[in-house]
């Protein structure tokens, strides 16, 4: 397959269906701070693995659009608040200011908690789908995203501040902060198209190896990486004396596991020959992104 | 009706609930943060809204409990981000430290933020009731309160902020910051229990007045009450130099304009007979609170 021109594609559904979405005004304000921040381009990773993931088990990607735009409005609000000068107190992300420098401390803690409830009612506003399936869906994509999953991952992040930690802490952390809203994407994906059981066991193993080597190039990244590749300055998790994949294993270790993670992932992929083209294809996008 | 009976029963069953539902541990400690302001007391007025619109239209309210507690949760993250060093900077609610004075800014962030998500999560585990229909109000429930409604208000008070506003911007502002959270419950209510549209037009009529009696009758208060009563310093919202009802019609036509709101509220409430009489007794709880 011609996978640029395939990433491509989706990447511009997606934008168009956040475009559209978002245009829809509310009585305040608050829409200018929360499209600023969605429209700030990104490489819509999470929406295009749940078409992907769709796809794998043998639907359009793109029937899914509500639900994978509205998980790509969580992943933006959380994006927002971790911005704020009481979280990563940052200023610029991707090059531009960050949501608060722009539109005040008041207004980015809104811009968060309205993308964030906007995301539940376009979910919610999915057609096609079997009403009891979209419920489950939704349901689950909160619990990915809550305490459990996205939230408690950042709750972590601030518990384990300045303390050394385990291997088995900073997986924690990741499965939650990162790899909660991959699990949310591709089950989801996989659920709305109507995925059996077998198929969403294995794509849910495939989803948690798919975040921890993710995490793992991440932090790899961050000691060999360019900053276009990252997206934010090199060295700065090993600056703010964050705990790593690459401080606590070593950076010769850290190549390994990733490649052995990259790999298992891919065995869980072998059931759904062709279909899972796109998912092995985005696998390998995030996991050696210095192509 | 015994109503206060009535009333310490509904508000029994919302604690009850809200209580098991918080003590389900997520994975980090934001649950602690989250636990402190959802399980701080409050009238629990919104969610016993929801079941006393359900009891109009002819079902039992604690049908809805999972529905109704999660609005309870989204007006809680609401108070959290809202008492916020960059929002009202408030160190005390109901007579407690608010939540960043105890747990810290960046906590206080995710608490709110893990209560908005597992709202979602808490109404779509609702059982019984058809599912395009939990859709439905579920959906609903997300527009009043993103930027449609009670965002979009917190977003207008922020524009307004020292700004001389017309009686419609004052009308628009609470329509969104607290009247879009009452028609959530009422409509939601009546919606769940399986409201016709006749009744449900009726009722979303009478949660739109009653909205606005509510906040005139808090304005009101703000001049001639107590703190007991306010649950806030007397006269803080004139301090702060806000507009309100009493400073843009002054006193008496603020009480006049009250007493002709609960009168036109009422009359909403005539067809639905007996079965409104909750209704009829909350109503005048909100906008009597002398009493």
């Amino acid at each position: 397959m011609d996978f640029k021109a395939y990433y491509a594609n989706q990447q511009k559904l997606v934008e168009n269906y956040l475009k559209n979405r978002i245009a829809k005004k509310g009585i305040s304000k608050v829409d200018e701070a929360m499209e600023y921040s969605l429209m700030a381009g990104g490489k819509r990773i999470r929406p295009i693995l749940l078409m992907a993931a769709a796809e794998a088990v043998g639907s359009k990607g793109y029937n899914y659009l509500p639900v994978a735009c509205g998980l790509e409005m969580i992943h933006t609000y959380s994006l927002i608040h971790d911005d704020l000068p009481c979280m990563d107190d940052d200023d610029y992300r991707r090059g531009r200011l960050t949501n608060h420098k722009v539109f005040g401390e008041a207004m980015a803690v809104l811009a968060g908690d309205g993308l964030l409830t906007l995301a539940f009612e376009v979910m919610l506003e999915q057609k096609n789908v079997d009403p009891k399936v979209l419920i489950e869906t939704v349901r689950e994509m909160a619990m990915c995203a809550g305490n459990f999953g996205m939230v408690g991952g950042q709750g972590l992040d601030l518990e384990f501040e300045g303390k050394k930690i385990t291997p088995e802490e900073l997986r924690k952390l990741h499965a939650g902060k990162t790899g909660a809203l991959f699990i949310a994407a591709i089950r989801g994906g996989a659920h709305l198209a109507g995925a059996n059981d077998q198929q969403l066991l294995a794509l849910t193993k495939f989803a948690d190896l798919l975040g921890l080597a993710f995490q793992i190039t991440d932090d790899i990244l961050d000691v060999e990486g360019t900053e276009e590749e990252l997206g934010k300055p090199v060295g700065s998790d090993a600056k703010n004396h964050k705990s790593t994949y690459v401080t606590l294993y070593g950076l010769q270790a850290a190549h390994e596991l990733a490649e052995k993670t990259v790999a298992e992932a891919l065995e869980c992929l072998e059931m759904f020959g062709e279909n899972a083209e796109p998912l092995r294809e985005i696998t390998r996008l995030m996991t050696d992104r210095k192509k």
